[in-house]
């Protein structure tokens, strides 16, 4: 049976619905109805866009990735040095937690806290994951170059350690309710482990 | 009127129970109904010991911040060192980690990922985390005494730069289902950045 037509539109608002209530209310405290009704769309078409709830979840880490990429990547072209860039990107970051009242916070490290049971999530976390310390390495690695980030631990090393220590920044501040986590970690790891 | 006589044993064994669930299935993921199952207590019984599951959250925040402290305070004892006992308690649970094959993970870091909107809870995670947080600055301190960490920056910010990072790792830990960020974080902060 043919499919109907699908909106482009409607599954991206689904995706952003579905983001944003899975950063409120984590994945399992989450219905589905919720959502179609955020969107004003009926129950019977859900169907048309996502398999399943799974599915609806690998789609929204996947829109999260990519929001994630344009947001380092717009970071990053307009720095005058890749290093700019990246406190630029993890600044703008900042500001937004800041605006949310330190709610939500990163939808990856919220998603791999619940769903340990599904693997399909687990998958799009995992390529999510390196994706984005793939775009910090990139830059670590541009700092290398121009002598602005220690060369004398590989870049995607680095990368790995500073988006870990990011995360687990951004779980203490939705606890405290404080952006003081996130501030240190730039300035132990960015500005202090990492200076050359 | 008066509560029936409760069975501290009872309680102990739905808090063991209720930590279990939360960190198999989430908070949202988990029925009371299926703790009691566990537990064999029957249903009606429930609030005899909690007040709702809210209070239950609450609880099992703090049966596993004592089962940490206990944890670090075994290791402590031990230990011929400071920053050798702080060692051994990572990688306790490190061996715990990979013995439930990277599943669970840190129950403070999955409900701070979900429970935004419990502020009873959120205070519990923070009690939670900051007593962690006191124990190995407690360790850190005393590393710095006997010179085997540098004492150039505060104790209670080096424990706040390796919880943070050590959560993150736990993080990514689950994602990839490998113990190698978790001696990365080791491996960067305690004998890396640390190093005096």
């Amino acid at each position: 049976m043919a499919r109907p037509r699908l909106s482009d539109g409607t599954r991206t608002r689904l995706l952003e619905a579905g983001a944003a209530a899975f950063l409120e209310n984590g994945y399992h405290g989450t219905g589905i109805k919720q959502i179609l009704d955020e969107v004003q769309v009926p129950k019977g078409s859900f169907y048309n866009y996502f398999a399943s709830k799974e599915d609806l979840g690998v789609a929204v880490i996947r829109y999260y990735r990519d929001c994630t990429a344009r947001s380092m990547a717009e970071a990053m072209e307009n720095a005058p040095a890749p290093l700019v860039g990246l406190r630029t990107f993890f600044e703008r970051q900042m500001a937004a937690f800041e605006e949310a009242r330190f709610a939500g916070g990163c939808l990856l490290a919220n998603l791999a806290g619940e769903l340990d049971g599904s693997d399909a999530c687990r998958d799009a976390l995992a390529v999510a994951f390196r994706a984005w310390r793939d775009d910090v390495r990139d830059a670590l690695a541009a700092a290398q170059r121009d002598g602005t980030v220690r060369a004398d631990i590989d870049a995607t090393e680095l990368a790995d350690v500073l988006v870990e220590s990011w995360e687990g920044a951004v779980i203490r501040m939705k606890i405290d309710r404080s952006l003081e986590p996130l501030d240190r970690c730039l300035r132990h790891q960015l500005d202090g482990y990492f200076r050359p």
